[in-house]
């Protein structure tokens, strides 16, 4: 029995993650819960997984969940709330597995500690690796703590890099759906509106990271998680367009095979393979094999995509210059999504502020949170 | 050091593993060669290679060469010939890993032999596996002596076990090029002459397996193989038609993902996965997967091609069956090669063959070699 940590609970991966607990009752519990704001939701989940620890965002709502759950007779439960209350529920002694899944400041502190702590790591916190991942990866290289990925094409190259040797490998090759302007005029990308970001043909996803999508500053994001995830550098992943994303990514070894993952596009398959590795358990999540006609590939276009040749920049510089693109983006896709800059605004800024971050390499959290903040008020006044 | 023993050191296979040796001499040498007939190919091998045995066919030819290589003032090297000299070659006390290229009776008493002297196995002879593999594996298993496939289909499948367990194996989908009548229609293949059969679209291979590629019995054949190969059912066992001859195949696991493997369609690639494994050494067998644009699937039609069901129907019986659907197509591709049977006869002679072959499981190459020569004789009769 794996007793999981659940960080972000109430979000999309940690319901799916939820889901998966109820589907093997035999192999995984609940040992903690931390959510955000949604005490409704958190509510619900600790009534029916009843973990020995829950986290909310603030005192308030922590306040709140502690008299719902008197109400209704649930006793037993610990209720925090904030950073720490996150770290607690990472860290506790009890809990033989973390999922890493809040976007943010709190997720990256709790998956440290968690590291520290020595949990395994099922990691679907992309900004993780992306502002922190040198240092995430190294405590968990001296803790011998395995890191699984939770994302889609990450988890596909952990699957594909179990056929050979770190130094056999040639290039990591990450699949990209496209998103929806792939075939855009470039003179068109002028005129794109939130509305027509907000599309993603294939996964539905939070705002963020469907806009980033749309700039395939998502899929830069991958390249720099890659190379701390798979300790490579920026010149050994590639990016292939792959717009039925039924390839979740391929690895190619130096004798010339290439492997590739096929499966649904549906988070439960990462999120198990994670949870039970190196065990597969059975499931129900089939690919129609025999009804697969055909799959499509073409290069990426970084004329139409700079944010994807940004974000190779910045991975081949590391440190502060990955925590910026990350920042700079973030600040720049709000800019967009309130009409205050075009699309291709989003580039711009964060070109900019990659120009004006000194090359570093924080080498604590505190380093980070302070280059990220760094770097998100540059891009504010920039946009001002 | 790896020394090698090239059975069918002259056939394609032969060349292409000689070729490795070249390219990699650290690595490969070669310990003994086992030639048939083609005495000029031999000689030049035995010359080049410095082998500390050589067989020919017959004892005439090995007299030729004996005398071609005084001529030479090549010394100390020993030739024989017949099954015995491929045995000799076979179980060479100094040969490391045994590469079985031989079609036909020597290679399979040389490869029993190899088994049982405790020699890791390169299998690029698919007959060995569908008319003996039952034996075969069975000797592999208890000696806990290592085959590895050299075909690119369960070269492929072997890649795509090392990330899972055998009882985490759904299905093993084998890929097929569908050969030149993949999109004839079924009123047209009565009219195949052999001219048509032999042109193969994507591979250059010798007669016999050319024909059984465009009746896609040579697909049934590796079904058959991997069933053995892999100790899976025949029903564990799925076609699927892919034009491009890229992906090699694939394997589907029970908690849904699948695993494929892509690379350039050149033997020797294969061949150096056999030699090297679990090593991948760096070759110059790359794939341009940046300029991969499509890959086609569909499925099989086994009303045009029924010797794909009479194999998987031979695959569920086993033993003899496998050792009849084998025979009896050789006998089949001869007559039609020669004009006397249609394209569509090799299926109905092999089904006839079939229905009038009992059920059994030969124990030993003896009893094997006895069915074969059985079917062959039933076949035989029926062309008469």
């Amino acid at each position: 029995m794996k007793r999981l940590a659940i960080l972000g609970s109430t979000g999309s991966i940690g319901q799916s993650t939820l889901s998966i607990v109820e589907q093997f009752p035999d192999r995984y519990s609940v040992a903690s819960l931390a959510a955000g704001r949604n005490i409704d939701e958190a509510f619900a989940q600790t009534v029916r997984w009843r973990p020995q620890i829950v986290s909310l965002a603030t005192q308030e709502l922590a306040g709140q969940l502690t008299t719902k759950l008197k109400q209704a007779g649930v006793t037993g439960i610990e209720v925090v709330h904030g950073t720490a209350g996150t770290v607690a529920c990472a860290t506790l002694p009890d809990a033989d597995f973390v999922v890493s899944a809040i976007v943010g400041v709190s997720g990256l502190e709790a998956t440290h500690a968690a590291i520290l702590a020595g949990k395994p790591i099922g990691l679907a916190n992309k900004e993780c690796m992306v502002a922190a991942g040198e240092i995430l990866t190294r405590a968990a290289r001296e803790r011998n703590v395995p890191i699984l990925p939770i994302d889609s094409e990450h988890n596909a190259v952990h699957q594909c890099l179990r056929v050979g040797e770190h130094n056999e490998v040639k290039f990591i090759w990450l699949t990209a759906s496209g998103g929806p302007f792939r075939k855009l005029a470039l003179d068109q990308f002028a005129n794109i509106t939130p509305e027509q970001a907000l599309k993603h043909p294939t996964w539905v996803m939070g705002r963020r990271i469907t806009i980033d999508s749309a700039s395939m500053l998502n899929k830069g994001l991958e390249v720099i998680e890659a190379c701390r995830l798979f300790d490579v550098t920026a010149s050994q992943v590639r990016v292939t367009v792959h717009p039925q994303s039924t390839v979740h990514s391929l690895v190619e070894y130096v004798d010339g095979s290439i492997l590739a993952q096929i499966s649904v596009t549906d988070m439960r398959l990462p999120i198990l393979y994670a949870l039970a590795y190196p065990e597969r358990p059975a499931s129900t999540l089939t690919f129609d094999l025999a009804a697969l006609s055909h799959l499509d590939f073409e290069q990426p276009d970084l004329e139409r995509f700079p944010c994807l040749r940004l974000a190779f920049e910045a991975a081949e510089k590391g440190g502060a210059h990955c925590i910026a693109l990350n920042a700079a983006d973030e600040i720049a896709v709000e800019a967009f999504l309130d009409c205050r800059i075009p699309f291709m605004g989003i580039p711009r800024t964060i070109e900019k502020v990659l120009a004006a971050t000194p090359e570093s390499h924080p080498a604590t959290i505190a380093e980070v949170l302070a280059a990220d903040n760094e770097a998100r008020q540059t891009a504010r006044t920039l946009l001002a």
